[in-house]
């Protein structure tokens, strides 16, 4: 795994001390949330709630799943300023963003929970081949690997997890207290470091709503594996983008409701 | 119950074919999310999604969650256009939002999502009494009246869960795609049939977040349990507030890390 949760961080967990079921003292790990300010230019955007381990890539991601950045955009310099909790990305070419900025849906998903409403104007055009394939076993071995690697989940709680995997190999874990976050850190790392989504699975510990199913086909992963659930509407994009989608993933079963075409049976 | 998820609705789920982990077809039952648009007068305020079954809670509960309006606001009219996913509240006094809407939060919690800056202003003002007392064992009792309620959560998944209880006594149960938009319905509920929060208990599927005890304190409920963890940033809101806070109430155990002055050990 090149990253993996960085459960040592002790920025990223608080001890705090309170009562267990027997009314006892007792000192738990607690995940730790900031606010983080980030700017496009001149442009204030957004004010996220994260645990800020990685704001570049976040902000990158941030930018790119919301459109307001593309992977052609050139990209001057990214500012971090811990004390303030600001982040700034500049770009050569500069936009007004005010307009769009009025028109937020709100979604179910976690976190950041906002799409640009033209993101579903672009959706149609996105239809992935069908090269790539998944092994069934694939599916247990990312589970097993991903739920036994040390994270801020298992020590903490209260976080989800993201994983970009390729065939059986989780290669960059990423957690966050929104889901939301930790899929935009995946996408800001994959532009910054040039990462091809083609042959990439997308493992994620939260729902496969809409928005969930939005981001991945905008990032062009053709596959997403959840432990968790889906909404209708998140398998009927994931229809339409032909993404195979795969929920429910845990110990032995799982449900595939979109692309189970890219499914191979090795069992 | 006054309130409990209504399994029977068939514009709730949808049934889906898929694909089981031995690859044979199967139908499952999956959550349906639909767009909500709100207006406040003439105001565009959001487009949310929720499953939708109560439209005008949650059109109340978010504007009151969100301070657009308050508990003195004289409502004239609440419209729900079902075929334009339209919902409009107008009210007799009227105040520009435009301002507000440009200062959003995006934060951790599931769902909406957002907190307008001057609700963390309000925030200090609110401090709990010390009256409500919380029996150790109406912890377990709730959990479990809770858990064997039948859901959508047990028939399709993917769906957050906030219950009002009094005593050991759940009341309101609400479900919906973002746990946000479950804690709007019951502020909404609370508003429209004009029911006290003082010795009300708040029960939630969801992470005690920052956005979660904030919503908490601002409808003036002193105690909140929850199956999920914590994050510091919610610790921290609740123990300004005095609001008892619980996490990782499952089975026999649970964790207090605010308020356990309340909590009477009846075992």
């Amino acid at each position: 795994m090149k990253i993996k949760p960085n459960i040592e961080d002790k920025k990223l967990t608080k001890k705090l001390v309170g009562l267990n079921e027997e009314l006892k003292k007792k000192r738990i790990d607690v995940i730790e949330e900031k606010p983080l300010t980030l700017f496009l230019n001149d442009q204030e955007i957004v004010t996220m709630m994260t645990i800020n381990d990685y704001p570049e890539y976040l902000a990158i991601g941030y930018l790119l799943n919301q459109n307001m950045i593309t992977l052609k955009t050139k990209i001057v310099s990214i500012d971090y300023d811990d004390e303030l909790s600001l982040i700034v990305v500049r770009t050569v070419n500069k936009t007004d963003y005010q307009k769009k900025l009025k028109k937020k849906i709100l979604t179910s998903g976690c976190a950041q929970g906002t799409l640009f409403g033209d993101i579903m104007e672009s959706f149609n055009k996105i239809k992935f081949n069908h090269k790539l394939k998944l092994k069934k076993s694939w599916i247990y071995e990312l589970s097993k690997k991903i739920n036994l690697t040390p994270s801020l989940y298992l020590k903490a709680g209260a976080i989800h997890g993201c994983v970009l995997c390729e065939r059986n190999k989780p290669i960059i874990y990423m957690e966050d207290v929104g889901r939301h976050n930790a899929i935009d850190k995946i996408a800001g790392y994959m532009m910054m470091n040039k990462i091809l989504p083609e042959n990439k699975i997308f493992y994620t510990t939260g729902r496969l709503t809409s928005e969930m199913v939005i981001k991945a086909v905008k990032m062009r992963i053709p596959i997403v594996i959840s432990r968790s659930g889906f909404t209708a509407w998140g398998v009927e994009l994931a229809r339409q983008a032909d993404l195979t989608l795969i929920g429910r993933a845990k110990g032995k079963k799982f449900f595939v409701l979109s692309g189970d075409s890219r499914i191979e049976d090795d069992s």
